[in-house]
């Protein structure tokens, strides 16, 4: 974890990194429930699963996303913040012990309205460990533009 | 927490609920670090916020998002699953101490390409104690049509 | 979670509610010995717990009783607060990877001697996923009586 | 946390121990809610509990009841097990950061039905830094009688 | 847990203390992930550590050395403070499921630099359930001297 | 968090690398206590803090150590492994509300016992925000020579 200047001009479309893996544990699941309230039985009900499709429980999207999106939180860019995320889906379940990782990819660049201002898209995916794509979604960057010197 | 089954015809546009209020804690802010591995300062560094524009730490995005969407988990709908959320917005930050509270209202209906199901959209946003919208996003769902009898 | 006004002559001995299924995890045996500082080898050495009679780990009665009692945590009765409990009961060992439900029959109703509230006993069953019994209760809630109009 | 065998002649009744003190915590708080699920305004949104009469968050009963117990988990009698409570009460409401401790109190001793055990009653009560008892409740023992050598 | 007054005078080289035992779970691995920030693939990628000689999980260094500390806090001596730790040693890997348990031996005494008080070396071994030693390290004591009356 | 090849030949005597802040709340003194087991007055009873030199509650010594350990934990070298830890401090108490950081200085080098290998020393100081080292500790890590080619 370090901070990194990237500007507007930095990003360079196709350009991408990939995490490292984690494996989603009974742990987790148990703890995501205790932090948002979700106790849908799909999570935290093995009993009721047994009866489901799955056939065992399955991961919170909430936390697919948290902890995927988390896993990508190495450099800092103080010259970019967070404005969201679009086409966030939920492609495959996710069981216990399913390892994610994911992969970020700059997949857009448009000269925002916010003067002085662009809007950076990075593409992201969320593997589990047989390289099947989990989660999807688009998050969006608005980044400074370089300063100019007269 | 209880199942209700709802199908896509009983989904009726404008249709609003609001949950109670949740109080955003110091401990929330720590555990959501550890529960994603996200220790940005912006979370965890309360010197280095005193720096900022913002001048003290402000939540997770996807820790608003979970547990926002967390308290909206009453109602188990068997007939629905969920696809994602679209235009996923950080509007305003969440402070340690602010009481948030989500307000859910049905804003669009698709009969959607699958055939037997429909979609529904759920306009969500997140409230803090001021009545000020601080995330706001549309939350896709799936539903089986109602089963027709001949 | 929501609030509805329920007085004293709204409960009716006999009515009964049931909730869902939580499975009780590792996780839950950890957290609660570090939430209470009871780390007896009971519930956390796998190995002594061998030579045991029962043979493996067990959870902690008073968690049990506070998750059990959690489950049925749904509807807020503003009209009512909780004295205590009565006769709680550790019937059977619970152990890691059992599911309960609680189930909550309303037993008894007396007009307590505070005036304008009288008293109404929910007898609690915790049960695990063969039906059995693991722990009952009586929860003891003071109620208010309906308001009476000239 | 040790062994040491105490049989049923060995409990004598008035004897008292005290354990050291803990500071209840927001943390607490929050851990419990999602320990056990129950996330009811009372405990967690500190904005609508400003319009209660006890104006601030109060401690769930479960909590200071398996903390206060916990307090006491130090000496582990192999010669006993624990039956249940009896006359468990809500004495008074217990709030962030208030200090509690245990008080437990040999109070009754009686022959049991089952042959070669005795019950033992521990009278427990849980006090705040004010001396106030905040929780009272009988702890039941059932211990073995002391093996007769002929 | 209690306070027992214990001079320099007091300690007698190679006394020894054992502590109960603890298995130590995949929750507290995540739990020390989350709680420290260290969250290599060492501890949390069941994937990756198949790929590796140990084939996989083992426990953070950190964690088997503050559990084990933690194992051994009972008796709390108000003549004494730590003053650090020496020769601190990973002996051997700890598994998620391994049961440990910690055994102090008095090693050494010196009378300090500081008047009125002596250093009092504390061997701890941590074992694992095959009566392995995981971890030792030696706890540096500053403990007051017995007052001297006239 | 990247792998990042370094042998025993690439690390430079008197080499430092800073680590970015984090503030050590409550909650992290009640995750620890909970975590270790360690319920010591000291770091949990307010109360009894009021009545001691340093006033208040302090931080476990294994927490100080444990975070400011994870706070380096960003780079991964394959190459290395950690034997342990020499000369671990306490030097100044750590309160609730102080921000920790970490300073890592190549302090020794010696070609070990070990053929092929060598050990480094990580000498290692945790800062609160008044720039004053709070614990230190020389770190020990076994690293490989470069391969030969011949």
């Amino acid at each position: 974890m370090y901070f990194k200047s990237t500007f507007f001009e930095d990003y360079t479309l196709g350009d991408k990194r990939v995490t490292l893996g984690r494996t989603l544990t009974e742990t987790d699941f148990v703890v995501h429930a205790g932090h948002t309230g979700d106790f849908f039985p799909h999570h935290l009900d093995a009993e009721w699963c047994k009866t489901q499709p799955f056939g065992q429980r399955i991961a919170h999207g909430t936390m697919v996303f948290s902890i995927g999106i988390g896993l990508t939180a190495s450099e800092i860019n103080p010259e970019a913040f967070s404005k969201g995320y679009d086409r966030l889906r939920f492609i495959k379940p996710v069981f216990i012990g399913n390892t994610i990782r994911s992969e970020v990819t700059i997949s857009e660049k448009t000269e925002g309205k916010k003067p002085g201002y662009g809007q950076v898209t990075e593409h992201v995916e969320i593997f589990n460990e047989h390289g099947e794509v989990v989660l999807a979604c688009d998050h969006l960057l608005v980044v400074k533009l370089r300063p100019q010197h007269a």
